[in-house]
């Protein structure tokens, strides 16, 4: 009834990273750590030792790193993840005999015991090693093996202990006895992306409306014009809703009325038509050609094209024919448009994930990501994964990512938060949140606090958008200019990777289809708009202003490290972020009320951020250049939302003399 | 690439209880219920049903139980476990696509919307179900089918979704599509005690202290004549430290000196001598036919023998002559001794856990307790578990209640929390706690919160202890009378199990060894004691009281009610219990100043207790009789110490009119 070998005697458990009992994968980019925690514990008082094990997934070898002891039978370790990919980590523990040993000597010899034996006892332990140990190792062993010999006959000297820790204790470390090692009993998982993953700015933008007259079709080569726009305001995603042809049967025509008129362009999310599906370019917008070179063309102004993929039809899908079985046929052989009752979406055929067919259908639009993938595109925006079948995602993500590591997936899911995170689980790269219907400083506090100082921050990637062509708030449908602004500063400063719609956000657009509603009047959802980018009130010069401190602060480059601060004004939303060696810190302070002037005492930790509190230090707003001498933890803040809604301050620590000009870093 | 069957569109995830991701099981006794919640959720926005499976090991077919919603995707379900032993839960959950249709059809029919298609649909699905269904029910189904066809032909009447709610909602609800059913990828364990795991008074006793002369060794039959004295009292368990052969090389004296004199008895977790082991009986104390009467004796009494399991042996046990290998040796060829240096125990040897015959060494522990066992005892309190390997607990322990499942263990491991917790998780039935050196408000408010609010309550069950023969602590050697009963009644109402040293505690012994030691002066651990049972002050009367109100208080027979209420003075201490329909509510308010009067104001969720705010209520002091009429949340208690120091309350509801004369229940 006894297994074979049951004498481990340490304990793993409480293991942190760790999603759901090692059933997802946390997420790192390249060049981050993963810093690995564990209760780690054995019958008895002995001294233990341990290691984090990880492995590049493919390599055969773990390489080990000792962890230490925090408190409270808590141990920490970290590793560093280099490439993209999947790397794997679990922990090792084992009693460690000589480290027991040489601790009970010093006690004993501390209280002037006879300990002749227990040197002895140190002489087994050394002489064990040297069966482990290499050629060299294994002599120095020998020869302490022998001069502990010859010390259990004498007194123990004083010094005794300094020479043993400085040779003997490294050496016996590095050859321990891991015979009855535990090991933790999971392999865990790390997915490892390129940076841009956690750090990115995008702008979206209909490639049909980059014309001068509403009634000429934009193309690809007229959207090449628009990209220093795009790259001069500092983004560097620039995504585009789907590029593929557009439906006729049952096509919506402007504003969602239910019949179009015959010059009524469509919508870019009702794909297929007799000119192709999934895997076509939209004629009116150019080749597929033409689109390699926009690509291409963005590239060199450091834009990169994050493509739409929807994964649902019209009526004329190449599909529908081509596959009828992929859809829900009603028993009156039509088949099954999209409805939520009693809503109909007749212009739309949801996919029938269920379908007996459903492997050739699941490997189907897996290819479809891995052809655009062949055109240059190494960025998806996922619309609406929620409405499909979750397991798809996770297969497909990972079939993709195991070819191309360098694939990023964005979910578009607006929906309760348990399905939000399991798509982050399952493999999203980055997923949209609620910080467009977050706008009281306690809501902002809560919420950001939850994805960012949680273990939520493990896998779900959190991408702020200000507005969509979905998404025009109340917020910014009432609040003008300044609430833009608002919306502005705190997506961009809040989140490392954040998003907006243009040029209707930079224009300020917030004319609402109707009251109530967050759609917006005249949407370029189903229509071609033509936008003067030059007009004097764009906030175009403040986003570039703002994306340039953001590349500039590596402090906003990474959620992880948000805080609130207290300040005594609920309009007034106070927090920092910081690098972890504290060498950049971004204060900002925002006036979430868009019509009055408001000011308040702020209250910084100032000794976490290693600054003096009986010395000034001063807070350079890197929107408007001011700088300010500040002292002590309490400050006085006062925000117009008329000028700008919001300073980002970089915090400076006084580091010269008075003399020196630039005294502060 | 793709597996075989991935149309499982249901995610099971976060589902409690769970302990460790599954390693360890929860704890239940006999009748209780198992209440399992987890997330349940799919893609897009179907019903989904859920279900709870379970069963007992060792039964093949799992029984289920429908899940219900309960908000945000949470689900709950629950079964009762009815027999000692193991059981196995998990869950399963598929789309509904029945419940999908109907609530669709309902809002399509609201909107006035044409459904001829849509209830076709709906025969469809009945059609299916027939080939799941029975004869009888199939019948039925056939004929719903033929309605509903029929049906689609004309205008649904109002009427019509009552009858199907009533009739084939429930039939198709019977015999679902579980063709792509989600099964949670675990199967989590239940270990079900027998009830006293869970509710127990427990009085610990040196039976060699029963006597009249110090001279004179208590014998098991003298033991006899103090059974009805603890009985009397209304304890249920009688723990006896070990009974064993006590060792005579280094033996210790009275108050733990190094020598002992010719005629002292020795600590009995000194193991072991000529006369034998762990498996022999101290001959003072009588023989095995003697211990067996004895057991059988305190069982009519209506108490239960604990037996002291304690793996440590002295250089007399014939483990060491007979196996020495169980035991480290020292290069000297000696036998380690305990130690804790520079502290030596030289009259104890530790067992080696590791020894290379560990299979034998583990088999023969194991077996020690199973020959305990066959003696009649079915409950062992486990001397410094935290000492010896973990897996060897988990193994035995769980070995025993194979066969034996209505055996309990107690782990006596005073040390750090995550190794106490660890021995409960690996399978102990109950744990000694911190609860002695918890005594500020604070202090106990936390330690209890965690205890029996938090997820530990599924593994862990404290038994507080008011003192031991190690334990008098520095609140009872400096409080007097009242600090004894102050400590009495916290450890009765906040632990639904709980024990007692005594005759100490009942005698206010309170003289320690020395000032700042816990160690009791001429402890009964090296001599024997003559206490006299019936001198005035003793406190067994109101032990008897206090133990009396626990068995007709059903709430104080469980720990996960309790609720710390403010009170308005850091002095008093107040929380409830209460069974879950209610019927039984006790409210213990306790003055924890020793010195001095204390009132203040507390306040209680009546709204929670199903009190009305607006009428009076009556508080009954189940210690001294006194009723009280109260009225809303804030009410005055005033308590004196050197009366009682404390109120244990039963809250009486007003359930008749005025006239009768017992109108609160």
């Amino acid at each position: 009834m006894l297994p074979e070998e049951d004498r481990k005697r340490v304990i793993i458990e409480g293991v942190k990273p760790e999603v759901d009992g090692g059933r997802f994968p946390v997420k790192r980019v390249v060049g981050e750590k993963v810093i690995v925690e564990a209760d780690v514990f054995a019958d008895s008082h002995d001294s233990l030792a341990a290691v984090v094990k990880f492995r590049k997934d493919g390599d055969l070898r773990w390489s080990e790193l000792f962890m230490k002891h925090l408190a409270n039978d808590r141990w920490e370790g970290a590793f560093q993840v280099t490439g993209m990919g999947r790397y794997l980590y679990t922990l090792e523990a084992w009693v460690d005999r000589f480290k027991t040993w040489r601790d009970d000597l010093k006690k004993k010899v501390a209280a002037g015991q006879e300990v002749s034996v227990d040197v002895l006892i140190g002489v087994e332990l050394v002489k064990e090693a040297v069966s482990r140990a290499n050629q060299a190792d294994g002599r120095k062993l020998t020869e302490w093996g022998v001069r502990l010999e010859r010390q259990s006959r004498s007194t123990l000297d004083p010094g005794f202990f300094t020479g043993m820790d400085d040779e003997l204790l490294p050496l016996m470390h590095k050859y321990p006895d891991r015979r009855f090692a535990t090991l933790y009993e999971r392999e865990l998982e790390v997915v490892v992306d390129r940076p841009k993953a956690r750090f990115s700015s995008w702008y979206e933008m209909f490639p049909r409306s980059c014309t001068s007259q509403a009634e000429k079709h934009g193309t690809f080569k007229e959207c090449e014009a628009r990209l220093s726009y795009v790259s001069r305001m500092g983004f560097d995603v620039l995504y585009l809703p789907p590029i593929h042809p557009i439906g006729r049967t049952n096509r919506k025509g402007k504003n969602n009325q239910p019949a179009a008129l015959p010059e009524d362009v469509g919508s870019p999310w009702a794909i297929g038509a007799a000119e192709g599906g999934h895997k076509s370019v939209h004629p009116q917008l150019g080749t597929l050609e033409d689109f390699r070179k926009f690509v291409a063309k963005a590239q060199e102004q450091g834009l990169e094209i994050a493509l739409d993929i929807a994964f649902q039809c019209t009526p004329d899908h190449p599909y529908v024919q081509e596959h009828p079985e992929w859809f829900r046929r009603r028993p009156d052989n039509t088949i099954q448009y999209a409805e939520n009752p009693p809503k109909k979406y007749e212009d739309i055929y949801p996919i029938h994930f269920e379908t007996d067919n459903w492997q050739e259908l699941w490997t189907e639009l897996k290819e479809v990501m891995v052809f655009w993938i062949r055109q240059g595109v190494k960025i998806f925006r996922v619309d609406n994964p929620h409405t499909k079948s979750f397991r798809f995602w996770e297969w497909a993500i990972q079939e993709i990512k195991r070819e191309y590591p360098e694939v990023l997936f964005l979910a578009e899911a607006f929906t309760r938060p348990k399905v939000m995170y399991r798509l982050a689980k399952l493999g999203f790269s980055q997923s949209y949140t609620y910080f467009a219907w977050r706008n009281t400083k306690w809501e902002i506090t809560r919420y950001f606090t939850e994805l960012c100082r949680s273990d939520v921050r493990e896998f779900f990637r959190p991408n702020l958008w200000t507005n969509t062509p979905d998404i025009l708030t109340e917020y910014l449908q009432m609040g003008g200019r300044p609430a833009f602004v608002t919306r502005l500063i705190l997506a961009a400063t809040l989140g490392a990777s954040y998003g907006i719609y243009g040029p209707a956000f930079e224009l300020c657009e917030n004319q609402a289809k109707e009251f109530g509603s967050e759609e917006y009047l005249d949407s370029e959802k189903y229509q071609i708009r033509v936008w003067d980018m030059d007009r004097g009130d764009s906030l175009r010069q403040l986003i570039g202003r703002v994306n340039r401190i953001r590349k500039e602060n590596p402090a906003l480059q990474s959620d992880w490290s948000l805080r609130f601060h207290p300040i005594d004004n609920e309009q007034l939303l106070c927090y920092t972020k910081n690098t972890e060696d504290l060498s950049n810190i971004v204060l900002v302070v925002v006036n979430l009320d868009p019509h009055h002037i408001h000011s308040g005492w702020l209250e910084l930790p100032l000794a976490e951020f290693g600054v003096d509190e009986d010395r000034p230090y001063q807070v350079h707003d890197l929107l408007s250049e001011a700088r300010y001498l500040w002292n002590g933890p309490r400050n006085y803040v006062e925000i117009n939302p008329r000028e700008v809604s919001g300073h980002i301050f970089r915090l400076r620590r006084r580091v010269r003399t008075e003399r020196d000009f630039d005294y502060f870093m």
